[in-house]
């Protein structure tokens, strides 16, 4: 079968590729679709490891993907052969300590795909637990179903956050995740959420949603705008999307005395905290990682047209032009938002 | 100054009346512009008592109130005479051991408009301390304002459910404030909101909101429609707004395993609880009574635009036809929500 | 191999039987030592049924278990045999909706011993999932092992119950579950607990521990009590064990605002709520169905001595002597906390 | 009237000083007779100041204080003269945006006992706010009175950490605060506490409690204790009482996936913070600003005996006495824990 195989840091080919893959009794086997570039897939290929995962053999790429259930295990009561799906990348030990506590992201035996040395999923077919791939309401498409791994991770923000209906919140950095949150959390029950960057393009492009304010810091102190939004109270809940430092040494000055703020940017080193700050409003400060039991919900908001991803999803590329696609997703455009390849039919 | 006083049972008289109201340091006094009609302010006139309050000497009815400040005491830094404000209409102990607790709406001293003997405000002006009245943004309408009352009602049942994103939430019983939980919720984090009646018209005002889904139980069961609905799994969130034994016995069937429900009507006799139903699922049930601190956050859903509560208001009834509007609201026509009386200019 | 076997209502043997009992890569055997007898077991040998669980076929007891492993599956990484252990009864569906949100416990697939048609464990060897065998530390006995279960539920009320740090607490019945509740809401962080009963002989087991205070309600009634250990504000927590229809429709008045009740007592049906006496509080209630995710907890709990159970075991039975053991516990004496049946070497 | 007055950064009098008091009618009148001496005094003592809080003028010492009311104002209820009380220091606006939330802790107007400009208690008589002083019971001493105010940080650390029965804790630094935060956490539901630090005679304090195991970091790495000590799962909780970079920057190493940390020592300068060491476990941190809503329960476990305080009563100082205590307490000796001034008959 064809895939997309890193071979090494900075080479991709597309090439015949097997991964093993018998059918358990409780797995599907999936005709992929769908699949959404990420950033780690891109910084797999431009740096050949993420912190301690390290690309030591070819391995496949891609893990936010939709496809077709063409075979189902005996042991499975939940979907069958043509359920349009999506799939929940990491697979947890089932009955790990973790999982048992219903935080199966941070069972320390997980596998996800495309983190080495486990394969991702660009490639025609995949077999997954049947327990971690979720059938696509009619009207939400292949390609949104592609969406629901990263937002996932704005819906795990909004999760974690604990909103509060009403809620004013401010996210910091509007790359991807950053408007994946900052959707999540308006869905997710705020009453206005404010969302910073630098780059004007991408601020257009968040800004365009109703109920999604946005400040260019180019322009104007982010603390200042939220004081003057929040008549000096300061934000309910503060997103740090960016992992920049002085964004992270300054966002205790962006909330209310007894708010939050939920770590979602990746800092690659250690980085300054004003903890004084914090502890003087008494800051709550949750951390991301991930998601668990955010798929249900993910689609369930896309389906009802609360949350609409399609403008988020700047080009679907073929799965045959798949390198030209990570070089252009390595560009790292302010336009692009989410590039997908299209599996063919 | 001229008021609308409940006489005795069954008897109002539009009449001048004297409110003694002292204008304290931390006071503001207020214009009065709309008073909505509440189901209590009714319930006082034609039966004279709710539960152990009893009408014993001419009252002033009203409390769902928005209004002008006209003065403000001399310690008041966030209002002045001019602004737009709506009236939080309890007012507790502020150093009492529940409102240290951030729950003062159960401080057992809390006073409140239109509760025997505490007069309300349906007359042209009013004293109120300046930290239960809430300036309205310039895109909320008076109208609104006096409909933040009972929509505070509806967020506090959100508040209590803690909404997590993408719940799918049932509300039986589309009263009016069965309404107002409809729209909490779903501006608060639900994916979907099912609302059930016996009443057709009911249902069709609610049903028209995007988002919210209806079911008329005289067509078909409520468990199997929400079964439906939730691929067997149960409602994340049950908000119980009908007060009918019936509901109230049947209620776990509709929730999900560890679901909650959240009590909001209320049944004037104890009534018969399935226990063992409850704790089958595990279920957590909430418990409503008035609102606190949901005010700012009721304002904040109405001026981003996410709750629009104008399609609920039925009528504007001017200040010298109010016994006219109370007799209406006696009536219980299925197609008014909520009736509002306009103070003269 | 022997077990005790209830053939029918009313009728037990101790037998030769066979339950078939491979032993998969994640299961272990083990050797039982001690087996606590439940409630259930002798509402199962006296009516036959519990709800709409029934009886049909020859069930072996026992749930309530400690032993040694003495062989363990290919995958199996914490246990060894001559590990000594306790078992947790219940084993859900690892990856059903409910287990993967950590509420294993809800998981309707669960099976659960000696709970028809599932047999229990009273025989010389088990085999059970590693993942729900817990390793007991050097301290802890057999007999203290076997009693992990019942305070499990007692844990369970604990946490549910969201206890804060100096918390005043009521438990309602002082029946086995009673007193297990009792010592897990003093251990887990009350400052005291208020345990009420007819039963003079229980309130004495109970109230010989420090911090547990007691109230004969044949003295006194019981709301008076509250009010005046608390200064007429009321108890935090009110964890209603007795199942008692009076017991249940009076628990608010027990109760701070803004408190909580936690269902414990199972009454067989429907009985009376004042739910606007709940409302006037905004009381929370929570219910409990078993537990999940407390065996750890409560193991470490008794292994630190802040918990000691030993007082609570009225006599050890010989696996010999176990129907004369059943008809004991069917008796209900008073002075009888819990009796516990021993496995021959 | 006498008072320990800072004249200026290192320069103590003990002189007559008259802070102005009027009885208000919500106020009592207090002869104080025990005062601690916390880290903060001796701060303002050797620094002239904290942060931005600078000694400008002479100011009297000392917030930690339990006394007898001589005088109630006309509306106090609660208190009459001659109870025995202690005091809480800080006191906010009752009717800001912060206290109505239940978080009076950090209302931006609280004053705060000897906190510049606002005077403290090393006098023989205050005035106070009825709402925050507190009755002793009977069987609390006016020095345990005194020791509420320390411990009630450490309560608000417990508060926060939000410990589900059966915890395992580590703290880190067994100054008196990290002593005070690893008493509440036993007594407020963990099963173990570990205490970590340097200084070995403050361990072998801390560890005479029961329950409470020590480790000394001289001797062994902190990680490696924890880890052995919980099977290599990590701590539930760890309470961050040291302020010390090191212990900031490897405080994650000591958590559990999903567990949490509590930021409780104050670095005066921003530090290098892990957030990735964060996120991979998904853990919640927590801030504490002094406490709310923590003396009720401080009391009522010093009242049940669960938690003993007296054992760090390092000496009992006459008030005439004070300079010299002060410069005993500028000594800091690993030794002492806590010193306290008594106010002459």
């Amino acid at each position: 079968m064809k895939a997309l195989v890193l071979e090494e840091k900075g080479k991709l080919s597309l090439r015949d590729f097997d991964i093993p893959a018998t059918l358990g009794p409780r797995d599907v086997r999936i005709r992929t679709h769908t699949v959404g570039i990420c950033g780690s897939d891109v910084h797999y290929y431009t740096h050949g490891k993420i912190g301690h995962f390290v690309v030591r053999e070819p391995m496949v790429l891609g893990h936010e993907a939709s496809g077709t259930v063409i075979e189902a295990g005996a042991e499975v009561t939940h979907l069958k052969p043509g359920d349009r799906v999506c799939m929940e990348p990491g697979i947890p030990d089932p009955t790990s300590r973790a999982a048992k506590l219903g935080i199966y992201n941070v069972d320390p035996a997980v596998t996800f795909w495309a983190t080495p040395p486990v394969h991702g999923c660009l490639t025609p077919e995949v077999v997954h637990p049947a327990a971690f791939t979720y059938k696509l309401p009619g009207n939400v498409s292949f390609a949104e179903g592609a969406m629901v791994e990263p937002f996932a991770i704005g819906m795990q923000a909004a999760l974690r956050a604990r909103i509060q209906p009403g809620d004013v919140a401010v996210v910091t950095g509007a790359g991807p995740i950053g408007m994946m949150v900052a959707l999540a959390a308006l869905a997710g029950g705020c009453a206005r959420v404010i969302v910073a960057d630098l780059a004007q393009p991408k601020l257009d492009i968040i800004g365009a949603y109703d109920g999604i304010e946005t400040v260019n810091i180019r322009n104007r102190p982010l603390a200042e705008a939220v004081a003057e939004a929040t008549d000096n109270w300061g934000a309910d809940i503060v997103f740090e999307c960016s992992g920049a430092a002085p964004a992270i040494l300054g966002m205790h000055q962006l909330a209310r005395p007894g708010g939050a703020i939920v770590l979602v940017g990746m800092p690659v080193d250690p980085v300054p905290v004003d903890i004084v700050g914090l502890q003087a409003k008494e800051l709550r400060v949750e951390t991301v990682f991930r998601y668990a039991n955010a798929y249900d919900r993910a689609i369930a908001l896309i389906a009802s047209g609360k949350v609409d991803l399609k403008p988020l999803i700047s080009a679907s590329i073929p799965f045959a032009d798949s390198i030209a696609g990570f070089d252009r997703a390595v560009e790292a455009r302010e336009t692009d938002v989410k590039l997908q390849i299209v599996m063919p039919e």
